[in-house]
């Protein structure tokens, strides 16, 4: 998962706003992935595991646009400055594409 | 999560084939939902965490499809032969429904 | 798009279930393909015409759920009767698969 | 459809790059919903029929991100320099949410 060709020069810099809830949302997410685990363990209704991991998808996605706007924020608008918008942005898009192929 | 109507008379039966593989990856996804979290906590780089909640999404859409097949082979199957089809099949369609919007 | 392995010996017999209504969803969802042609072609908001590609994709899951539900009532059922459940679920899991990444 | 509070000043000036590409696409994505259509009124196998409409969300998929991209490139950047980067982003943002959940 390296990156070779980071093209936010601000990420640095603390471009994830309100860090403790993305935190305390994951934290959740982890603990819907145990209980899923159980689920299948305990053998619980297909059914109702399904539904469980549908919940678990929607939260991750919901994490992801939450990132995905933060990310725009920053260092798309700090790439228009700096005029390297269409790498930035062809960046953005293709992280946008796996999201809907996922 | 209550079921009220489970129309799957054969889930106490240990339905799920291969149990122990489900387990170790809801294991494995346990463990990807922590590493996006320090991932957050660390501040990696956006489009590097966006392309780990990818490779999350559809590692749970791996296991509900896998979890789909045994269910539409044992539960469904049974229900053919026990008259009910129908309601089995609206709940598994359902289901899929859910997971489609997430 | 020849299917070499149909393991449904039923479609043949009109397993869609009110085909009609079926037609008039396509005839709807084609016209909504022209009318997010004609917004590119006036260039109308692109917010606009992301909302409307939105609800084609959900018309278009909606058709495919419903054709699926149909499909696991006849066709599956039927293979449950004559044996060959394994293969006929595995391909409807397969389809499902699909839809699930597009 | 209206859209009270369009937040990009320039999508009159014909953000969409290569927009004869974008109408050929979507001329071909009608075809294929009227190909959907006449594969149900001749009760095409089922699979096939899903695989298609598998096939037509992708192809819309691209679409979007194409558009979205354009978008991002020309409209946020816009608002960046104009100051109204957060409403930008924000309606950018909420799309792709309606995208993901389609």
């Amino acid at each position: 998962m390296s990156h070779d060709a980071e093209t936010c020069a601000t990420h640095k810099h603390g471009y994830i706003a309100d860090k403790d809830r993305y935190l305390a949302r994951l934290k959740k997410i982890e603990g819907q992935a145990r209980g899923v685990g159980r689920m299948i363990d305990e053998e619980k209704y297909c059914i109702d595991i399904l539904t469980q991991i549908s919940a678990l998808k929607s939260a991750l996605d919901a994490v992801a646009v939450g990132l995905l706007q933060d990310h725009l924020s920053h260092c798309v608008a700090d790439a228009a400055d700096g005029g390297s918008i269409d790498a930035s942005v062809a960046e953005a898009t293709a992280a946008i594409s796996r999201l809907l192929k996922s």
